[in-house]
Formats: structure tokens, sequence, C-alpha cells
């Protein structure tokens, strides 16, 4: 069959305020552009240091096995859970929204004998909560999610790991959402196998996750009595390929690792306090100015994550009109709910390049415009003006 | 800890003359800095369904479940073989290169009974060959490359193809070189299932892997006793995502995907019947050119792929100084041999927008240079008047 040929490739402008992908910093655009080199050129080779180097900054890190896997970040979550696990394991997951419900299902299909924990969604876990679990599960693998996009919590990790250490078992975390956004302390928790995704708070497109494996939890995977179940996201050969041997293993994505490598220079550039401190700002802006309109937040108070707003939609408010006015009107994309929580939440991201204060301001402005339009009852300016106020303030 | 910055990123200017990634249309590189939306974007989701027309269109099928795999062309393997086999199930791998090697690995990860049969690196199956293994084996599924990059050896598959359903079972292609080079028929020769890879004739960055699944492989996935090993893979589940329903499973690589786009628009801008002669052509020059310097094919004659030129490195010649001095000298990047054929072949790639003339002409000119500093015996400047005979010729 032959194919007429397809409209030339135009996209609309949109300003990405949603779980991810988010805004995209033009540097990392221009980096996609630049000139492919082969994956086995010593420009390349000496490339893939530095990034390990960057990508160890910000998981802060001296974990030798600290990479990015050639796929999404939901790759990097099979790439810890199918290394780590080997058939009849023991492994508990968190489970407070999808990505813990994911983790359960990779970790089913790696086979794992799974106990789940659950919590409500939106509210995180506290060391309590996993005590019994696991005395009766004996683990290997604990997982959790730090960063839970589907519900904006903010999931505490320091004790939880002393506990999951205590019990003797690896502790296995996802940051997709988290990394470059909040501290994301590998070492000192004692984090034993972690990934996170491009798309979020790095402000690179989809199709790299960071990942970082612990020495006891490379000795683990060395020590398999089986293999691998995937050779893709084998870190056994991984680690051939991305230590100093630099054995082929597969075809590296350069351009993308071109646009993750400007990214993380770009946050390394700003510094990483001073990015968690304009994640801080910008979040409470837009909730002081959300809470001034009335729209309350789905996570529980003080778990809630500053790049990830998830928020209720206002009784009487149309889902769909309201994002379809934000992309239509605005060029703005915000999230839908997922799961349990479709229909009923919006997820507003303020990631990476995407946390500005410019951002905060035309959302908040765009938000109350369509609200009006459903008329809904509220003093209108008062969210820009609360947003300001914290702007203002010292 | 904390890093100091690395350099600014600032790739050499390579000409990719190897096995992959091959030279880049400068079109797709700037596709890929195309300002980034959401995976759930109505443009996206629009591109997409042009994504995988015109995906069908280059493997010329009708199989709805077509699009692209979002990691390299090896995660493409993958998900083939994973998707199709259940553990303890028969399969059939054709191993005559470093391809064939890695689907046997793929495939005993999935828990397949690996029945292998092998060829010599550089030859190709006949139908006979393949006679008692199947007889024997009764495979459920059986894996050939049609184009091995580690020999540059053409496999044709028509008649192997009705020898395998002939013997109830399906045939699986590796295409990750062929697919735009050389002609790929799924339907007409009955293809299963196959992938390619971005990075080779498509002339786009590393990054996707373009597959398709016929009808019969979409009813055997479907009918699963068990669920696919890997969740990133699962067709099942990707078919959801790709197919009408649009529900979410992972966050689409956009960029890659833009870039893919503009890929697949340009070798159908020049038609690929037209696509393929230009690479048989200089596929014909750069053959008659390394003959009249007595370099010989490492791939049995009339078996050689026109965009992976698998050639001896003449005795006495440095292997490492000539590519060296390629790439020094010159900034040519040509492949040394793999595996069996290592320190033993050079992998010359005339791969998508890398298939020109002065590519040919280029690097003929400058092995001359490279051969005659090691005092190789020769006629210089036969090369390029062998080369230029052929497109002189009507």
């Amino acid at each position: 069959m032959t194919a007429s040929l397809p409209a030339p490739l135009n996209p609309p402008v949109r300003l990405l305020m949603g779980p991810g992908p988010s805004e995209i910093h033009p540097r990392v655009l221009r980096a996609l552009a630049a000139n492919t080199v082969g994956h086995l050129d010593p420009y390349y080779l000496g490339l893939m240091n530095d990034m390990q180097q960057m990508l160890r900054a910000l998981f802060r890190t001296e974990n030798p096995m600290t990479m990015a896997i050639s796929a999404t970040g939901s790759a990097g979550m099979e790439s810890t859970v199918v290394n780590l696990i080997e058939p009849g394991d023991s492994m508990i997951v968190c489970v407070n929204g999808v990505f813990g419900e994911r983790m359960v299902d990779v970790a089913g299909r790696a086979g794992a004998n799974v106990t789940r924990v659950d919590r409500p969604w939106g509210e995180v876990f506290e060391p309590s909560h996993l005590k019994e679990a696991l005395a009766k599960a004996k683990p290997k693998v604990v997982g959790i999610v730090m960063a839970e996009t589907s519900t904006g919590a903010w999931q505490p990790l320091e004790e939880i790991s002393q506990l999951v250490h205590d019990a003797g078992a690896l502790l296995l975390v996802d940051a997709v959402t988290a990394l470059g956004g909040v501290p994301v302390e590998v070492d000192k928790w004692k984090i034993d196998a972690i990934y996170s995704g491009s798309q979020k708070c790095l402000s690179c497109p989809p199709g790299l996750a960071p990942a970082s494996f612990s020495p006891a939890a490379l000795e683990v995977i060395l020590n398999r009595k089986t293999k691998v179940q995937s050779w893709y996201l084998d870190v056994s050969m991984l680690a051939k390929y991305w230590g100093s041997e630099r054995v082929y293993h597969h075809t590296a994505p350069i351009n993308m690792t071109y646009g993750l490598y400007e990214a993380a220079r770009i946050i390394l550039e700003e510094g990483q306090e001073a990015a968690f401190g304009r994640h801080l700002r910008n979040h409470q802006a837009l909730k002081a100015g959300l809470a001034a309109i009335g729209i309350r937040y789905a996570s529980a108070e003080g778990h809630q994550l500053p790049m990830l707003n998830a928020v209720h939609i206002p009784a009487g408010i149309d889902d769909a009109k309201v994002r379809g006015g934000l992309l239509n009107c605005f060029g703005i994309e915000i999230g839908g709910g997922l799961g349990a929580f479709k229909g009923k939440v919006w997820r507003i991201g303020l990631m990476g390049h995407g946390s500005r204060q410019t951002n905060v301001l035309t959302f908040l402005g765009a938000l109350e415009q369509l609200l009006a339009e459903q008329g809904y009852k509220f003093e209108q300016g008062a969210s820009v003006a609360a947003a300001n106020g914290v702007y203002l303030a010292k």
C-alpha cells in the first residue's frame, strides 16, 4: 500500500502545566537537534561519563551504577523491578495511587510474590503502616513511590528506609516526578534502586529514565540464580556498557541523551537548592491563589508535592469544559484525574522550567475566566492577588 | 555530592558510515527540536494516526497493530518475542550473526524452548536448512534476521515464510537494518511480527523501534494464558493506547516521534522504490570501487545488503589505524567487526540519507589515502574511477 503524505509537522504551542511532559527549556530543544555522532564515538563515550556524573549529582549518590535507561520512566520502573526480583521472591509494594498500582503489576509479571500495602489515595505511608507487612512477608524488596503523580502526595522516605533495611530488605523508589523538584537523597536515605523520567522536573522531552543502583543492589543483581527476564534492561549487561569496558549492548539514543545532558546542566547551573526553593515558592503561590477561590488540594496537608498540584474540581464545574477551554483558548495543558480520581481532580504541574511565576499567574487568570463562564461564585482577581501576595512576601 | 559542570554540548561533525546510527537528514534534526506537546494532546493523537499510517506504508502492511515501540531496536526485538512466547513455548531462531545470537538470548529469557539453527556468518538460510528443525521442534514461532548487521547478509524471506506457515508457526522478522533500504513486504510475505530501528535506513536518531503484528499474531497475544512478562512492551496494552481508545499507557517519547514522523515523510516523498534504487546503486558503486583495490565482501555473493557493506580487512592492514584515521582525519565513522568478525571486517553503512554518491566517493578517497600510508599495494585512484564507472553507466 502507499499512503498519501500526511501534513508537515507543525505542533501547536502549548504551555505544559500537566503531569508531564513539562515545559522544555529552549536550550534542551536545541540540544536535541545537535548533530548525531555514533554511540561508540569517543565524544559520545566521554559524554556518557559526564552524563553519569551529573545524574549522580542529581540523585545525590556515589553509586557507580547510575545511568539513563534508554526508554521512558515506566521502563525505568520495570528495570529496577526485573533486575532485583527473581521468580518467587517476596516483594512489598506500597499503593496509594496509579503508579503504586503499576508497580504491583510489573512486580507480578517479574514473578514476585507481591504483598501490597494500601493507603487511601492522596495520603502517604507512615512507618507504622508497613511494620506488620514487613514482619509477615519478609520481603527481598520494598517498592514505594516518592511523588505519586496521580495524587500529588509527597512520600517521606528516611524513616521508612530505616525500617526496610532493619527488616533486611532493599528499598526501591519511584522518583519519576520527584527528581529535580524536591531533594532526592539516594545515599543519605540508603535507597537501593531508584528511577526517574526525563520529562518531569528535568524539563527534557520523554524518552529516558535516569536510574541508580546501590552497591548492595548491584551485588544482588550480579549474584542472581536466573537471568534477568529482560535482555534490554539487564543491569549486568548495561553495567558493562556504562562501565569502563564500554561493551556494546544496544544503540544508545544519542540525541535524547544530548537533551538530557543539557537539561541536567541547566539544573546544576541554577543549583539544586535554588531549584527546590523555586518549586516550593511557585507551589505556595499557586496554592494561595487556588485557596482564595475555594479550590482545595486532593493530597494530604503537609504532604503536597510542589511540582504536582492535584486539586478537587469544584462542585458543579464541568471538568472537560475547563480543560478544553484552557487548551483551546489559552494553549494551556493541565491533567485530568487518573483511576479513582478520574473526573474528580485536576493535576496542575509546575515542573522544572515550567515552575515559573509567569505560568502561575497565567494559569490562575485563565482559570478564573473559565470558572466565571460557568457561573462559579468567587471574587474575580482574588487568586492572582493571593498568588502575588506570596511572591511579594520576603 | 555536587559535580562541577561538564563542558557545553558540542559534538564533532561526523559522516556516519557505520552500521548505524546513520546520517540524519537535517529536516529530522529540526523536527526533533519542535515544541513539545503532551502525549494526550489532540494534535499528538492525530500525529500518532499519521505515524501509524506511514509505518504501514513502509512495512507494506494493513496490520492495524503497527506502531513505534518507545525504545531502541533491541527493545523492538524483545517486544516481538515476549508478546508471542509464553514459558515453555517452542521457538526456532536462525543464527548467522550477532543479532540472531541476541534473539536466542532474548527468547530464552522469555521462557522459550529454543531450537537454534546455525549457518556460517555471512551466509543466509535456504528453506532446506530449516526443514528438519521445523519437523522436530514444532515451533510456535520462527525468528529470523532479514538484514544481519554484523555480516551484511541479506536474507530472502518469501519461501521460508511459506515453509514456516506450512508448519503452523508464526514468522518473526528482524528488519532493523532492512526497513527503508530494501523492500520489506509484511503482508505479501505473511510476516507475523516484525521490528525495526529508527537509526538505520530511516535516517532518524536511535530511540524508536517501528513494529507491526499481524492479526494472527495479535490473536495469539490476546489469547495468552499468562501475562506478557514485560509491562512496558505488552502489546495488548499498547494496542489500547495506539488504538481508537487511546487508553494512557506510558508517556510517549514526543520529540523522538516528531523525528521519526519527519523521517518517514522524507522517504515517502522520495518514494520507496526510488530509495531502494538509490541504495542499490550506491552499493554497486562502492562495491566496484572496493573490488578495484582488492577488497572483498564478507557476505555471500548474491546476498549482500546494499546498506551494510561488510568487507574483509586486507591482509597486513591495521584495522584500528584505518578506522582511527577515518574518524580523526576525515570525520568518517565506519564500523569494526562484531563477535566472530571482530578485527576481521569493516562495516560500511550506506543507509537512508547516508546512501549518497558524495559519501561513496569521499569514503573511497579517504580509504585510499589511509591504505597508501600503510604501504598497501594498489593503483591509486582506481576505486574512485570504478565507482564513477557505475554512476556513469546508464
